[in-house]
C-alpha cells in the first residue's frame, strides 16, 4: 500500500479541477520518479505563491504586491473600470493590452445553481469604489454565459443610479464563450465595439 | 499580466501528465481562490512527500523507510520475488494482498523508442539480489504490452542459468492492459493461474 504522505498527496492533487483520482496516482508517481526535476519546482513554486502572493485589496487582483501592480500602474486611466468575474478573466484582458484602465474582480458569477448570491461576490466594494469618484465608464466585461449576463444585468440595475457610464463587452463573443478561453482578435473586438447597456 | 509566481506554478503543474497548458492555469486559479482549503493542503502533503518519503534500497518501493514497510514485513516470504515496472504495479499488486512475497521494482521497461536499455533499468540488482540467495520463485508481473512483454522476455533469458522458478502472470490480462489500471479480480486471477516462462 502506498504510505499516508502519498495518499494524502494523490487526494490534494485529485481536487484539482482537470485532474480525478487516477490522473492524481500518474501525477504523483510522476513527482516520485523525478524528485529533482518535477518535485522540486513544484514545492518550490507552490511555496512562493504561498508566501508571496496576496489579493489586491482594491481590485481583487492576485499579485505580489497591495496595491497590485495593475492598480499602481500610474500610466492607466482611472477613469476607466473593467469589471470581471475572475481574476483569469482579468489576466486575459490583461494579456491583450488593449484595455487602458483598471479593473474590479467580482470573485465569481451570481448562480441559482450554485447558491451564489449578489453578497458573496464583491459587489459593495465595487459600489463604494464607483461612489469614491473619478470613474467615468464602468465596462461589464462578463463571460457571454447565462450566468455572466445574469451578473452583468444585476450590475446594471445597481449602477443605474450612479454618475457613471455603464457599457459591456461587445457581442462578438461566441455563445457560452469564457474570456479566458478567448484569443486576442476576439477579446479586441468585443472591446472596440462595447456598448452602452440599453 | 500573472506574475513570476504565478506562471512558475502553472508551468510546474502543466508539466504533470494529465495537465495542459490551459487546464495547469485553471488549476492554479482553483488553488488561489482556495488559500486555506487547496493550497495549503496542495503544499503540505508536497513538503511531507518530499521531506518524508525515501526510494527503498532493497525494492525501489518508495516509503518512509528504508527499507520500506514491505521489505521489513516478516510475515512475507522472502522465498517468492515479484518483478514490476513501476512503483504504482507494486502498489496496486499490494492492495490486492493476493501476493505473499517481496517485490522488486525495476524503474520502467525495456524501449527501443523511449531509449530505454537494460542498464537504464535496476536490473543489476535484481541479480544481485536473486544471487545473494533464499530466492526460490520469481515473478516476472511485467504489463501486457510490447514493452512490458520485451522486458519480461528479456528478464526471462537473463535469469535462465540462476537456480530459481521464473513464472509471469497469466495471460488473463486484457491486451495493453497496464497493471495499475486492472480491477483486483483480473489481477487475482492472473496471479493465480502463473506459469513457468517456457
Ligand atoms: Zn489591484
Ligand atoms: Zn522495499
Amino acid at each position: 500500500m502506498a504510505s499516508p504522505e502519498i495518499e494524502a498527496l494523490t487526494q490534494a492533487l485529485a481536487r484539482l479541477p482537470g485532474l480525478g483520482p487516477r490522473s492524481a496516482r500518474r501525477a504523483v508517481l510522476h513527482l516520485l520518479k523525478r524528485r529533482d526535476s518535477a518535485l522540486g519546482p513544484l514545492l518550490e513554486a507552490l511555496a512562493r505563491v504561498n508566501e508571496r502572493l496576496v489579493t489586491c485589496g482594491l481590485c481583487g487582483n492576485v499579485d505580489t504586491a497591495n496595491p497590485c501592480a495593475v492598480c499602481s500602474d500610474a500610466r492607466r486611466d482611472p477613469r476607466l473600470l473593467c469589471v470581471v468575474e475572475e481574476v483569469a478573466d482579468l489576466w486575459a484582458l490583461d494579456r491583450s493590452r488593449l484595455f487602458p484602465g483598471r479593473f474590479h474582480v467580482l470573485g465569481g458569477r451570481l448562480s441559482a445553481l450554485e447558491g451564489v448570491r449578489p453578497e458573496d461576490l464583491s459587489i459593495d466594494r465595487l459600489l463604494a469604489r464607483i461612489g469614491g469618484g473619478g470613474i467615468d465608464e464602468v465596462v461589464l466585461a462578463m463571460n457571454a454565459t447565462l450566468e455572466g449576463q445574469t451578473t452583468a444585468h444585476y450590475l446594471a440595475e445597481r449602477l443605474e443610479t450612479l454618475p457613471v457610464r455603464v457599457t459591456q463587452l461587445a457581442h462578438g463573443l461566441p455563445v457560452g464563450g469564457e474570456l479566458d478561453y478567448l484569443d486576442e482578435g476576439t477579446l479586441a473586438q468585443a472591446l472596440r465595439a462595447r456598448r452602452p447597456v440599453s
